[in-house]
């Protein structure tokens, strides 16, 4: 396990600032892209094209893709909770939509207030139309592990919602463990039934370091193949609508571990703690994953 | 892997208050130590035998002992530095006795003024005396993946020291990442190393959580059969002599971790956060895992 590439897909400026009690306008956050596209993070989750009535702190998604420059180092990408969403992000000229179906029915209708059946149809038509627009594509599976309101999911499920995603045009999975409850064990087992049907190139994992297990996961995905992983900058994050959601795997903390292990990232892990220190202060609230403790001593 | 049990042994009255700015008393520590025991920890290591102007916050060693009721469901440990020290746990009463060399050189001479041959004569003299008295021996190999002082430790360095220490009659091998700059990729390379030639059952991994890898390590670990564990209620700790050691891997977490993987652990995880707020509170700084912060919302 060594000099392989590990793609990571910062997700801070959506995931990450979606549930913060300080909302950034469109200019921080524009400025905080930049010094990520500067760290030569290879991927970016720049907004969510949501009703900003329903997630204040996302307003103004059109502004950010119509401020960002072209590039060609970074993948930038957006979230689109429906239909709308995708017009919208499509007017705004965005080139990577993912959608983020959740496997339960009660997560779907807290999150985006539709069933199941009717999430993942719309998610599927939107992955077509985006296919049929030369959009790059990727599909979460939101709660993969456990959903705060129906406790474990099935493996079974997953797959099944995986088949349904690809089949309907998603270029990547993304099994999003949004709460935080997976375990390496459980993680080890739901990413060995993956590879055995998808080729592990198209998977990634989305982990949340609720209960100290976000690099134990990564690890566990490590060991099956994953090289793609989401993680925010400081470990910001948390979603609205996901009780117990607390923040997300620190990229810094993500990137040091895969360096330690040999990895390959092409991040600059100094300058991510720079941008961890952006973040407190625009935010007005300590952060920092345990290697900013650590390395600013 | 799962229904296994998993022995976690309690560093947190030893290694985890022996650097605290705050020095608790031995009324205090006796305190720790039965709700320990009452949490249903396997194992406590309770005191230190060194010389209380070198660790202050280990004074009262032989108190310590003397205030501990025999108990049939929790192994009492001590460590010993030196014959000295060796010699005092032995006139206390203690019945379960640990040494500490270093792999490396420097940090010998830094933590205990030895060099590596005389530590390892020193440590093998009060095993073969512990052993001859009937005791139980624990003897851990301090920088086992990296030095502070002379960097990444190779393999054969760490098998040759297990090898001397279990011919002078070692019961267990505690492998220690000092200064938490073990990766899984390390840990599971030296620890497949060490199951090649030690039954896994003698071994044990000691891990810090300075850089968020600690949980990583032990999932690590796991996977290569090791099923004993050190760790610090509250993730107190580091060491007065290596610069860099940050907090040990907290109980709550660990037991935590090996509870959500089916391993079977004995230990009562909703007491041991009431004891992170005893220490909290007397030492008086937040501390805990990352259990604590999420059960206590």
């Amino acid at each position: 396990m060594n000099s392989e590439f590990v793609y990571i897909n910062e997700v801070g400026p959506r995931d990450g600032l979606q549930n913060q009690k300080t909302i950034l306008g469109t200019e921080d956050r524009l400025k905080l892209i930049s010094l990520l596209i500067d760290a030569n993070i290879p991927g970016i989750e720049v907004a969510s094209f949501v009703n900003p009535k329903a997630v204040p702190a996302m307003e103004g998604a059109h502004e950010i893709i119509d401020g960002l420059q072209e590039t060609l180092t970074c993948d930038i990408s957006v979230l689109v909770p429906n239909m709308k969403g995708f017009e919208l992000a499509q007017a705004a000229g965005a080139k990577i939509i993912a959608v983020v179906p959740s496997a339960t029915e009660t997560m779907n209708q807290k999150n985006i207030n539709m069933s199941l059946k009717d999430t993942l149809d719309s998610s599927c038509k939107i992955l077509e139309s985006a296919k049929s627009e030369q959009l790059q594509t990727r599909a979460y599976v939101s709660v993969a592990w456990e959903c705060p309101y129906e406790g474990v999911v099935e493996i079974s499920t997953v797959l099944d919602i995986a088949h349904k995603l690809l089949s309907a045009g998603a270029d990547e999975i993304i099994l999003a463990d949004t709460i935080g409850a997976a375990n390496p064990a459980s993680v080890d087992l739901l990413f060995q039934a993956c590879v055995k049907e998808f080729n592990p190139s198209i998977l990634s994992g989305h982990f949340h370091d609720t209960r100290a297990m976000a690099l134990a996961n990564v690890y566990a995905a490590l060991t099956q193949g994953i090289r793609k992983f989401d993680s925010c900058i400081g470990g910001l994050g948390g979603c609205p609508f996901a009780p117990g959601a607390a923040g997300n795997l620190a990229t810094e903390d993500l990137a040091n571990m895969l360096n330690q292990m040999g990895f390959e990232t092409q991040v600059d892990l100094q300058k991510l703690l720079e941008i961890v220190d952006f973040c407190s202060d625009k935010l007005g609230a300590p952060l920092g994953g345990r290697m900013s403790g650590w390395l600013t001593k």
